[in-house]
């Protein structure tokens, strides 16, 4: 499968606008661990993710990380093009965090279609609202936070009480539990699940790192 | 002045799509004060600011805010019309903290005219990219916050070897003391003077809420 089944507007766009996109895009397997983007340093073009897994941080002067978002199968990275929009103003890190496939197709390239496909530049936008809603996410956890605390603490009090590390609960009789949305538990349960506090599988939820969920319990 | 003189990318509309936006827009004043826009409990259309100014924050369970940032003349409000962008998974409220003249543009009418321009989608990405960028600024300040601190410190401390509340100096030579750039001063000092720490004037920082400042540097 090429470039064209993992842009879904694909079809929207016009035989010149695909055709440009393709002769702009190169494929490229990247190992685990590599810096793919850096800041404002580089604008290596708009990250197309075949599979694997990337993640994107921010990085304070003193060298401290805090996660932003995971790219996985079928996601866009366009920070990795930030200097197409001029009102992007600051910088994120990326890195492979596991062997990835990816398309990469050249800045300027992108930025030309997008200025003359509507197609392709409200894709663009909900891409970069995605992006928008999973950090502020995190900003309200940051700011806020305690439904995490109240859901650790949910876990680990479950795990005691079935003597078990195991718990055999779906998402939804935890919703119930704490009198929130179904929804609101899948995502949290998720981002345990890759600081790497739980492990999920279907009907269940693991708990991994102990320590870690108790610390996230306060 | 209408409609056409606040949105930048007017003369690059159809006269079809100009005439969709003018008959979807109608013009308000909002007294001082007012929500504009609470969470997804309404989806009233995009404003376009004329005058006056509107702060956009988020609040917790609790009822604790925290301001995202401000819009001023000639900005552009996508939040109020967050319905027409799936991806935007984030609640915001709007007040206006000034009397406002805006424009409301009705949703509908936005979103049809941007799934078919190329010109108003790409601007509505560069609208959405800006108030990602200050969310983002605000976000490296809650996280790594040492700049804000910093510089609260100097203006204290030059306060005391002034011995005055009003310092003249240039943001340029803040900068030059603090090892940073002018525009990093500019920022922070337009961000303390909307918290009402302190006031800007041509060529001077005045100190208008010490215990404010005071706790700002720790």
């Amino acid at each position: 499968m090429g470039l064209d089944a993992y842009l879904p507007i694909w079809k929207q766009l016009t035989k010149e606008d695909q055709q440009a996109l393709e002769e702009a895009a190169v494929f490229r397997s990247v190992p685990k661990g590599t810096i793919i983007h850096n800041g404002s340093a580089d604008c290596i073009g708009v990250l197309v993710i075949k599979s694997g897994q990337l993640r994107s941080y921010i990085v304070s002067d003193e060298g401290k990380e805090v996660t932003l978002y995971r790219l996985l199968e079928r996601d866009i990275c366009l920070f990795s093009a930030a200097c197409m929009m001029s009102s992007i103003r600051f910088e994120v890190t990326i890195e492979t965090e596991k062997d990835s496939d990816v398309w990469l197709i050249q800045t300027e390239a992108y930025h030309a279609v997008m200025e003359r496909s509507a197609p392709l530049a409200n894709y663009t936008c909900q891409v970069l609202a995605s992006r928008f809603s999973e950090v502020m996410w995190l900003m309200d956890q940051l700011l806020f936070k305690r439904f995490d605390a109240r859901l650790a603490t949910f876990l680990l009090e479950e795990s005691t009480i079935e003597d078990c590390d195991t718990l055999e609960i779906t998402h939804e009789k935890i919703a119930n539990h704490m009198g929130t949305a179904r929804e609101v538990v899948t995502r949290m349960l998720k981002y345990f699940q890759e600081e790497g506090m739980v492990s999920l599988t279907r009907g269940g939820v693991t708990i991994v790192n102990r320590a870690k969920l108790d610390a996230k319990a306060g």
